[in-house]
Parts: structure tokens; sequence; C-alpha cells
């Protein structure tokens, strides 16, 4: 066997301009522009965001409390390292949640009997602060894995941020800036809706920009998000609407492929609207506002993703059903190769096909086309399984967009889905080579 | 929702200072250096690698001929598209194989029925410059997809490769030279086993560096792997043998999770030792051999993918089958949050952990050990499922290394499995970004 080992150029690593994108004093000082409410859009929602020193700078601890008890659901990942704050929440909370604490910069995951007693603690001492019983405290945390959180600094956050709760947009985007990591923007989001028995409210916020490709189930899923509402709903449909909505928002977009030891997505449903949402009508527009709040929140995380410069979305068509469709958008969207093809924008549709190929789904390449950019500038590159060498210019234009669309026909059958992901860059690299250091 | 769109910092484009790795005039002139022999060591074995002008200037046309018929046994793409010379070898050959014609620079895939007529014509092209059935010849491409070839270019280039044939060191280097893309050194392998009846000889030879995540199946693999032998083997055997070489060595490779469209393998044994393989001892024996010669060219491919500057070994132990420790090999091994932190040798080994939980296999947290690094200086990071904090600076000299070797030992069985991947690093998604341009 002969190998001639290459010196390796790593000059890229000295020479790479990657701004720092968390951390440092200049974020403290100017925090991430979010205009927005989020999270306190609804009426009854006070939120928090503080710095207690789990990081250098930026503010690393959030409450969200609902005034009163507010129906609850919740999607965990269903990665089997499991951080300790998610199993607190899955045996701490059933129907109904009045508050979530979260801490950003530690993930307190992989720390054994001690991360289980702290993330009991930040339950217990939320619970003291804010007078309420301790089976209505959620928990969440991101950051990194494998060590101890500070607890002395955690406790005088918690402490804060208690006391810092308000209503209203600057309390909703305090929060926000609290939970973000490597994140360069904020994701919130926000709908009012008329329903047959009056307005309903809904706002969101959620973080994440790498380890992202969750898969979560509802029951016992780092992107964290926190979904609020001032709709009266009960619980057992919550599950049922949120089940439904994490999975066509936030189980399809990718940026690494890595799932998540703490992914998680809340919703809090406090009724203080004194709407009910109930007969089917209502039910069907609620659930649409919903998946609005989550596929919006989805996808700005996809478009923030570590160093991204695009957002990649990918819409399957014909396909020979909805599960073929998630399982081609998705690979697609996380496909290495197509992500870097449109970081550079090169014109590589072959790249395309061979992702969607590998997806596991039933695919006939003579039936398959693909089409990138969307509206009036839309040019079919691959028609019929054969690629239109004559238009590599134009798929070169769609590559050069900052919101790139593929869209992928399969000419099987009425299967349909969407996934979001980002272009990968040198930067995505710069900043997982060095991110703990 | 507000988002507020950063504006792309596109310096590293113009910045990072990438080597062409192939198509320059440079390469041509300067050939990776290959001592080995490869496909040619074993008897009764020709080769020849010519440049016909499918690429610019590196070598695009190799051939690799057997002294008469040899039993033949290959693994193909599982890939749903799959480029038109893998459908027209699953078609065309049965038992036995006399010659394989292969062409770099172009996949043919995509090509529709007029990709089918190419490779048939390539097919029948070399049949007839070498005096042989048509149904004894293989065909094999790799290169960019949905392209049409420059038929008339490859018409020359098996004319003249077919002239060219030749024994010996020379030739297999060659051939190995003509059907290297990205890769930036020859994969070259060779052993000579002692069985019951005499000496038996085995070669390889194999080409891949990116859209490589192998899932070959045998009956109907782009890395390109070729292995010669001149022991005789029936072709069921060989195929029994082949289909177990590759799933512990090509199948559990990974450089970009891209699974190809023409990924192929394909071993031919000619039987000129005049050494049959029969009894137990001597299957055994010519096993293992064959599944060293994969494994040796398999790590090989991974240690060159396209940026890499480090192979990463992954070995399983202690799972509750060997599927399960595949999976888990593998996934890790493919974490792009792993193979950055690697390349930046940054000690963060909760990403590890966290990729293996994701893996889909059984996997209790407090029964895990992660151990970085081999021999004398190996570390155990994490024990037990917790990390151990004052070891990090021994992570990171174990990630500094040019071959990363994670041990997971999952405490719950006696499966086990080893997977090879690379380090991600922004030389990658720079060649990817520019692949066609």
């Amino acid at each position: 066997m002969q190998v001639s080992v290459r010196v390796p150029k790593k000059k890229s690593k000295s020479v790479l301009v990657v701004e720092p994108k968390a951390e440092s004093g200049a974020k403290q000082a100017q925090p991430i522009r979010q205009d927005g409410k989020g999270i306190t859009f609804p009426i009854g929602f006070k939120a928090a965001g503080v710095h207690c020193g789990i990081r250098k700078a930026k503010k690393d601890v959030a409450l969200i409390v609902s005034d009163g008890p507010a129906a609850f659901a919740a999607a965990y990942t269903t990665n089997k390292v499991k951080a300790a704050p998610l199993i607190v929440c899955e045996s701490n909370l059933s129907d109904h949640c009045e508050a979530i604490v979260i801490n950003s910069g530690n993930a307190n995951c992989m720390t054994g009997q001690q991360g289980m007693a702290d993330a009991w603690e930040m339950v217990s001492a939320t619970a003291r602060h804010l007078g309420i019983e301790s089976h209505l405290v959620a928990v969440a945390s991101t950051g990194v894995i494998g060590r101890a959180l500070p607890m002395d600094a955690v406790r005088v956050g918690i402490q804060e941020a208690a006391r810092s709760l308000d209503y209203g947009a600057d309390a909703g985007s305090s929060a926000s800036d609290a939970i973000l990591t490597t994140d360069t923007f904020a994701k919130l989001a926000e709908i009012e809706i008329a329903l047959s028995g009056g307005k309903v409210r809904l706002g969101g916020m959620a973080k994440g920009a790498g380890m992202i490709a969750p898969e979560m189930r509802v029951g016992h899923a780092t992107t964290l998000s926190f979904v609020t509402t001032d709709a009266k709903v009960s619980p057992t449909l919550l599950r049922k609407l949120l089940a439904s909505g994490v999975d066509s928002s936030f189980n399809q977009i990718t940026i690494d492929g890595d799932t998540s030891t703490n992914d998680m997505c809340a919703v809090l449903a406090n009724g203080a609207s004194g709407v009910t949402v109930e007969d089917a009508d209502d039910v069907q527009k609620f659930a649409a506002a919903l998946e609005h709040i989550l596929i919006s929140l989805a996808s700005s995380v996809a478009r923030d993703g570590e160093g991204a410069t695009k957002l990649i979305e990918v819409v399957v068509t014909g396909a020979a059903n909805d599960d073929d469709a998630k399982k081609i958008a998705k690979t697609v969207a996380s496909s290495s190769l197509v992500k870097s093809a449109v970081w550079g924008a090169d014109p590589n549709p072959g790249r395309i096909a061979a992702a969607a190929g590998r997806a596991g789904a039933e695919l006939v390449v003579a039936k398959m086309t693909v089409t990138l950019g969307k509206g009036a500038s839309a040019t079919a590159i691959i028609s019929n399984g054969a690629l239109n060498e004559s238009d590599l210019e134009k798929a070169r234009a769609a590559f050069q967009e900052k919101e790139v669309v593929i869209s992928i026909d399969l000419g099987l059958g009425s299967g349909k889905s969407r996934a979001w992901g980002c272009d990968l860059t040198p930067e995505y690299v710069d900043i997982n080579g060095r991110y703990t250091t």
C-alpha cells in the first residue's frame, strides 16, 4: 500500500476572517437587532433575559412566565444521549406549565448525576422565586456539552430574571437574546388570527445555528423553540397540533445533519384571550397559524446556519407518498455537495439528483424533473431524468440568490413536502474547528 | 418575523489558497507518486492508462485485462439514480469478465438514452480492440454528472489503451493515474499469501475523494475500486467474499455522506497461479487477504477526502450487536461537527457522544466510554457517560495527530465495527464550490 501523505495546507485557518459570532463584549453592547415581540405578543405572558456569567458577556438566562398555568405540549430530541434538562422536563411536567427557565452557554449534557441535580435545582429555584409549584416549571439548556453548570452564577441569574420579568416587546426581546448561541440574528415570529369566538395571538422564539437536524417527537426535540398563545386549547389538542407542526417544520430543517442532545420545542396556551379553539373550523385555522409560526422559526434557524450565506428551500412534489417526499427533501437539503455547490454558485445540478437517489425513497430517474429558482425565473434544469446542459448558466444564477429554491417533481404520485437548509461555507468549518477554544 | 440578513463575508473564497487537485497541466507533467503495482501485482493481468481528451490534460481512460476470462464479482451503488455504465454492467456480465474499461472526468450519469448507448459502445469498442467477447467486458465511469461523454475522444482513448497494454508496475500505475479525479494520491494495495496449494497474489486500486459514503450491494457500489487476484476462486465464493469484504471496508467509509451514483467495486480472479481457493482454511486466509486489500484501499480513500488533512478511524466495541456498532461508527465518522472539531483540534468530545446518540442504535449513556488516541497515549475522555474535563488537553493532542483514533465502548454486548472518515476543512467547501467551474 503506497500512500504519499500530503503536507496539510492550513493557511486557510490563519487567513480566514471569521468574526466572532458570540461571547464577544461587542455583542453585549450591540444586541442582535429584533423588532418583533415574539413570545410576549400574546396576552398574559411575561419574559426576561439576563446575564449571570455562564457566558463571558452575552445574556445567558431567560424566563418565560404565563399568568397562571397554561396548557403545555413539548417535543424533545430523539437522540439517545439526552441532556439532563430534557429528562427532568419529561418526568416533571404533565399537561400544564406556568414557567420555562432556559440557559445558554452550557448544554448540561453528559454531566452525570450532578447535571441532573443542577437541572432539578433550576426548576425548584424558578418555582421558589415565582411562588409557583415546581411541577409547573420547564427547564432547557443549550451550549457546550460535558461541562458542569456554574450553579452559583445560574442561581443569581434565575433570581435576577424573576425580578426583571415584564410584558411587552422589550422583555420578549431580552429573553430571545439570552437563548442565542452562535446565532447571528434573533428568530421571532408572531401572528394574530380571528376565530369564531374572537381574535387570538401566537408568538414564538427560537435559537439554533449548529448541530441542527432535529428529529423531535412529541410526548417525551439543540434547536430550542418556544411558542406562546393566548388561545384556550386543551393539552390533548395542543399535543396533536404540535406533533404535526414540528414534523413539517423543525424536523424538516438541517444545517449539519447533527441531531442535538438538547433539541426542544414547547408550546404554552394560557387562554388569556378567553377564546376557545374547539370547533373544526377554528382548529384548522389555529393549526395553520401554529404551523406558520413553527415554519417561520424553523426556516430562520436554517437561514442562520453557522457560517451560512444562503437559505436553501427544497420543495418536493409528485412523490409516491408524503414520507418519501420528506426523505428526499431533507436528504437534498443536507447534502454537503449540494450545499457547497450553492455556496460557490457552481452549476452542478447532478448532485441534486444524486442526493435524491440515495434518500431511500421511490424514484424513477426518467420521470424526475428538477427546477431551480422560483416564479418567472424558474428553470427546469433536469427533465425526464436528463440534465439540460444549455441551461447551466441559469442554474448558476439561481444558486446566486440569497434564497435558493430547488423544486423536485418525481412524477409518481401526490406526495409532497418541504425542507430547509443552508449553504456549507469555509466559515462553518472555522466556527466548529474552534468552538470551545 | 424579523430577519436582519447578514452581509455575506466571502473573503474566504478569494483568500483561500487551494491548489488545483486535478485537471492541471502540472499534474500531467508530475504524476501522483505511487510505488506499488496494484492490479498488475498478481500474475496474468495487463493494464494501461492514457489521456484522450475527456479531461484537459490528466489521463482519463484505463484498461484492466486478464489473460483469459476471470471469475467476476462486483458490488454497485444502491443510489436510485444509477449511472449508465452500472446499468450496462448489471445486464451485460454474469460470472466471468476479461476486461474492464474505465473513464474519469465524466460520470455518464443522467445522460438518458445517449448515455446508455455510449456505455454500450465503450463495451463493444473494448471487446473489438482486444478481440474478446463483449459480454466479458465491464465498464465504469467517474466525474461530473449530467454531461454527454465526448465519444470521439473516448473511442481514440480505448484504442490507445488497448495498444499500450502491459504487465508490471508501470502499467498498473498508469491505469491507477487514469481513474483518479480530485484524489491527491494513488490508492494501491497488494498482498501475497501462502495457501495449501502454493502462493497467490491479490492487488487492488481505488479512486475517490468526494461524494463518498458508499452503500454497495453485491449482485446487482463514486468510489471505484478494482481488485485482481491470480488465485482460482469460483464466482459464487468470490461474490460471497466480496459482499462481506465490501460491508466491512468501503461501506464503512464516509467523506461527505453523499452516496454516489457511480460507486463500483469489482474483483477479478483469473486463476493464473494455478492455486485453487477451496478448503476452509484457504478460504479463510483468502477472505482475510481480500478484506485487507479492501480496507487498505477504503481507508486510503477516506484519508484522501477532498480537502482533508487527517484520517479519522472510529472503533466501536461493546455494542448490542455488529449492526448497531456499524451504525454508530459510521455516524460518528460522518458527523460534520466531529469532523470540524478534528480539523481545528478543538477538544469537544461531547460531539462524539451526540453523534453516537443519533445513530439509531441501542445506547445507554451511563455505560459509554470514549477513548481518544491509541497505544500508550490513549485517553479515556468520557467514562460512564460523563466527560472528564481535566483531560481536555489530551483530547486536543489526540485531535492533532495525522491519524485520529476514536474508540467507543458501549458496555452493552459484543458487537463491534470500524469506520473511516476524514476531517472537514474549508478546502473541502472550496473544492466543491467550484467543481465544474
